[in-house]
């Protein structure tokens, strides 16, 4: 029996027939990214129906040296849960694993495997008059342990953070198969540094997530959703500081919208309704959120911010939804931008963020920048001004051959694009991560002192780096090593 | 020269003659926690004055093998800045970085130098109706280096978090001496694990923090501050969910007291008066706070929550502090309760936490065991319901000589309450951090994958061990390595 076989025949012993799959068929839907821009083989599909068992699939690859690539609902947005071409991985899929293990309604936390689904989070939590404040668009099959691995965002963030504070509790298999619990949410723990937060983000590339204890907060009892148009984006800007301030906690969302992104909308949509009679250059998109405390309050609270944004003189125009009916309306026009601009051909997108204060400067700057470097090419910056997320789209000249362009010069524009986000000081990834999708970009603009220490940390808690090799991670060209302590001369 | 000399020489080239002192009048006051524990020596006091300082020093330490002990204001729980007894390290101390380096009132951001004084902080947010949300007893000497570096905690963190959640940015010098810098506040970043969170908590065993980015809030406009007495702490409990749900975000604090301990105040203080005439077995001291946004409604709010709990027969009696005078009386007696408790003899204090929800059920089953466990002494529980962070203190008997007991009796009962607290899963350090206080309990009692992952990360990126040793990271006792990635066979 070959070595490969001798794996195959002992990972069946511990999973159970049905927990390891080889066949092609089985197999295929879970060897390429939702996106279809990663393609790779897999030695196995194992599905793993316990944490007990994630360990002991973990320590038995690690003694035959076999890598293993975490996928929950694989509907990541970088590759980060897609094997390579080599074949020689299995594919460990969490999603067996999708119990509710713990559920304390009085104290807002949620114990959940990390197989569960967002959505089926989202109707426990509302079953109890409860919430779950992160939502995206991968709802229905973005897994926990996934959303956690990368860190996900969405567009609740400005107002309850990203994944990693909704996380008060982890539980993980380390490389060495030994399992980090860190389930019981203590609100204060100071025994050392917190190494649920090396989990967070770290894309299966440090350990394999296989249970949280998540924060639950009161039911929305209500929401108020306004639409503004504005002359640039820098009055956006300033009407975000001053929502922040009239509106404080309630502030639930704040994103801004070009003309043309509304335009496109408007053009591919029958039932699409502008919300202002007039034209605006600009637009911005603001939700104000209440729990049962502090619902009575809303309607005057919205009101008056309105009221107060037309004195001050900080919009053109500006109206409150009337009804959940037109608020979904709203949001639907926001929604609908993506959708919208790839009728209009093909695109590069790019997931980017700079400082908060300095998104609408960025903007202004780099949107006509692009377009002067490219002949031909639209940008538009749309998306999360309150979190300084800008979605930054970049659409080829009519002429060109979509596929063509999009890995000739939609390439060179990507690199642009990240350059000019890099001299901001900003992040090549909001929300996204790094996956396969932008490890070479991470490796050509990240700071060294930053990827030297994303080094150190991978080789010492996977030091056969058989944890999801070749994403995130940028492999090491050298430079580092004059860095690295095992290197210097004394 | 011998070689120390030439050490100290060449540091003196780098820091300037006042840079680094070595006369024992000079440095005494910083071989000693404030505490009076720990005395150790040092071969220097260096006092960089910028951060290109800082990491030449740290070079220069690491190619002489010099061990490194940063300190702040001096005024840490657990002795992690006080240097051990060999005067072979050098003292770090970062007070003379204490620069703010930007600070943009409009998007609640500042840049400080390690080395600011978490009062200097809090004036100069309020100088522009600003507020830092992070408030302790020893604010007129901590820094905000000692403060992220021990992940500090205080009386707001039921609202606000612990120093991890005010952290935007960071800037470190590592152990090769490198600079980390990511000072820059992006709030959506997913370019892999966050190197903050490391940093944050690890108490200079990682890296030296020399500036932090930190979020700022709209000032206080208001506050309303409830007294309740109480049957149990159970009900106290029970209070606590409903304050929850009826404030929502306007819960700032919630902490509890038990009958002795006012008591005890009130017996030692001429002034203070107890705010209900009867006596009640337990307290709750509740605050709820109000920006400009909120303020309008927090009159109404907070006696709708004093009339419904009485309403619900939650408390058995309660007030709401009509004054700001009567409200600073309601905390003083809370923050007596540790100067009173001292009064009535020795005692041994213990910071530790539970999950939020079995505070109530920890500290009935706890209080009668230790005390049945060791005779005539008295066990107290109180502090802060809402975070489950327990102020556990044990006193001794009255005919106990104090030094002994403290020394003999004293430790036994402290291992009894950390086992305690270890079997409910909570932690022996809520907020105090690990230092060389509670290393040994931490070695003895933490759980040894946890263990393992703080030793790998630690060699890692402090391979030689010259950052700040003897503190937070327990020596390795062998029993780890059998686990280690370097130790197998394949």
């Amino acid at each position: 029996m070959s070595r490969t076989d001798e794996f195959l025949d002992a990972a069946t012993k511990v999973l159970g027939p049905r927990g390891l799959m080889t066949d092609a068929e089985t197999m295929s839907p879970w060897l390429t990214d939702w996106r279809g821009r990663f393609t790779g083989q897999a030695l196995a599909l194992a599905s793993p129906a316990s944490t007990a068992q994630v360990a002991a699939l973990v320590k038995l690859c690690r003694s035959h040296g076999i890598a293993i690539v975490p996928q929950g609902g694989n509907s990541g947005m970088s590759g980060g849960a897609t094997p390579d071409k080599s074949g020689t991985a299995i594919i460990l899929s969490l999603r067996q694993m999708n119990s509710i293990r713990r559920f304390d309604s009085d104290a807002g936390e949620i114990t959940c495997d990390a197989g569960v689904i967002l959505q089926t989070l989202h109707e426990t939590a509302e079953a109890q008059h409860l919430r779950f404040p992160l939502t995206l668009g991968g709802k229905g099959s973005a897994t926990i342990g996934g959303l956690i691995s990368t860190n996900a965002g969405g567009t609740q963030v400005l107002r309850h953070g990203s994944m990693r504070a909704q996380v008060m509790g982890l539980e993980a298999v380390m490389a060495d198969g030994s399992v980090f619990d860190a389930l019981i949410p203590l609100k204060k723990d100071n025994r050392g540094f917190d190494l649920k937060q090396l989990l967070i983000g770290s894309e299966g590339t440090l350990g394999i997530v296989t249970a949280a204890t998540l924060r639950l907060i009161p039911a929305l009892a209500d929401r108020a959703v306004l639409w503004a148009g504005l002359d640039s984006i820098r009055d956006a800007r300033k009407l975000l500081l001053h929502a922040q301030r009239f509106a404080g906690d309630a502030l639930e969302g704040f994103e801004v919208i070009p003309h043309d992104s509304l335009r496109a909308v408007l053009a591919q949509s029958a039932q699409a309704r502008p919300p202002l009679a007039a034209k605006h250059e600009w637009h911005a998109l603001i939700e104000l959120a209440a729990d049962a405390s502090s619902v009575d309050a809303l309607p005057a609270l919205s009101q008056s911010l309105l009221e107060s944004a037309f004195e001050a003189g900080l919009v053109e125009d500006a109206t409150l939804a009337a009804s959940d009916t037109q608020a979904e309306a709203f949001w639907t026009l926001r929604d609908e931008i993506g959708p919208a601009e790839r009728g209009l051909g093909p695109a590069v997108q790019h997931d980017i963020s700079v400082p908060v204060a300095d998104m609408a400067e960025f903007v202004t700057a780099t949107v006509p920048k692009v377009e002067a470097a490219f002949p031909g090419t639209r940008a538009i910056a749309f998306g999360h001004l309150g979190d300084g997320n800008v979605h930054f789209h970049v659409r080829a000249p009519s002429d060109e051959e979509p596929r063509n362009w999009e890995h000739g010069k939609g390439k060179a524009i990507s690199r642009f694009v990240h350059d000019e986000v890099t001299a901001w000081g900003g992040s090549i990834s909001a929300e996204h991560g790094i996956g396969q999708l932008k490890r070479d970009e991470l490796a050509r603009l990240g700071d060294p002192v930053h990827l030297q220490i994303l080094r150190q940390v991978k080789r010492a808690l996977d030091p056969d780096g058989l944890l999801n090799p070749g994403k995130l991670i940028p492999a090491d060209d050298g430079r580092a090593h004059a860095l690295a302590p095992g290197a210097r001369t004394q």
